[in-house]
């Protein structure tokens, strides 16, 4: 994935954050079976504003047993409202980060293509995703956000 | 959605729309479950043609109560014979209108992307697709056609 | 699929093969049901090095009595290291070669469309896949082989 990582490749795309959680009144449950399907509530950056929801289904592919981790492949949506939503396919790894790929879009996002970087926060109540966005233009203002830190906030040197 | 009804925007894509038909020798049964695989019948925009079949599966990820609806995730590929398909991925609401997603296809339909609007005439049993296919040239003049009314015929101020 | 067989277009795109291998040790089954979750070990075109694995699912469709044939609808991706991933959508014949469609990637298949050849060799154990690769640069040289004959080595006029 180093071509992310070029300088001119960030000048030719739209970038976007949001947040995934799953919360007791998420809309279906995230159990583990071979097929599951999904549905997450999806939040902006900077956790202020609720944004939609993501939608689709991930595939039990692989168990470590060492590491207690999971391979799943994952086929999905992300919904905005009436700014439409982008479709992605590809891997989700319980402890590493991964780059899915966008597949698809609709409204703002028709004709998107790129990946998406997914990272995860809190296993598995909290995803936070980077979208690389290309062949669309510039982002609606709301979609837009300053990022929160991926950690929880302290302050310098805090007593632990 | 706003930017599929920009007169700049029809210019650049191609239009094609299609019908899907649920009937009791479809090739498999449109069952409500958490994973439904399905497969219907398609036919041209007038209803003179078999073009081919619809295959995939759909995901249920809502059901709203008051309104006895149901939101679906669906991923699925249209058939077009020796055309070739093309590949969606998006929402299926029971009760309103979506936007779909292209993914991609071959034959003709290499390279597409673009959305396709589902309206459902009659409910489970006939859709209409309207296709705004992106990045290919001209279609076969067999998958162009001259569409039926989206409602049954009637006179003008018929008796009711 | 005529278009594929045109010099031009053969001109513009990047070709890419690949095996891939059922076996005894294989990450999980390939059983038939209606929604099977799969993968298979991924191998170069000349078979001698390990490229990764193939992980998704596959919904079978059609089932065709006379000819003990199979239709099935795939959705799945194919996983080459730190290379990146290709993922696919299209049918699957057990008794014909078909064109699944590709619907992203990351990497350095990142933004890439076109169609990729499945042709079955020993059902359901050895498949070979050709990629023609539309929207990418040149590949790696890792992975652009030489190609092996598509059925076992023989010398001329073998005794049979």
């Amino acid at each position: 994935m180093t071509n992310l990582k070029q300088g001119f490749y960030y000048q030719m795309c739209v970038c976007m954050c949001v947040f995934s959680l799953y919360s007791a009144d998420s809309i279906s449950q995230a159990y583990i079976c071979d097929l599951a399907p999904f549905s997450n509530k999806l939040y902006s950056g900077e956790l202020r504003k609720r944004l939609g929801i993501t939608a689709g289904l991930c595939v039990l592919i692989q168990h470590f047993l060492e590491q207690n981790a999971d391979r799943y492949e994952a086929i999905y949506s992300f919904y905005f409202g009436d700014y439409g939503h982008i479709s992605v396919q590809g891997a989700y790894l319980t402890l590493s980060d991964t780059h899915l790929a966008m597949t698809g879009g609709s409204g703002v996002f028709e004709g998107v293509s790129g990946t998406v970087k997914l990272q995860q926060i809190v296993f598995p109540f909290k995803l936070f995703y980077t979208f690389y966005l290309r062949g669309i233009k510039d982002l609606p203002a709301e979609l837009v956000v300053n990022l929160v830190p991926l950690t929880p906030a302290a302050i310098a040197n805090f007593t632990n």
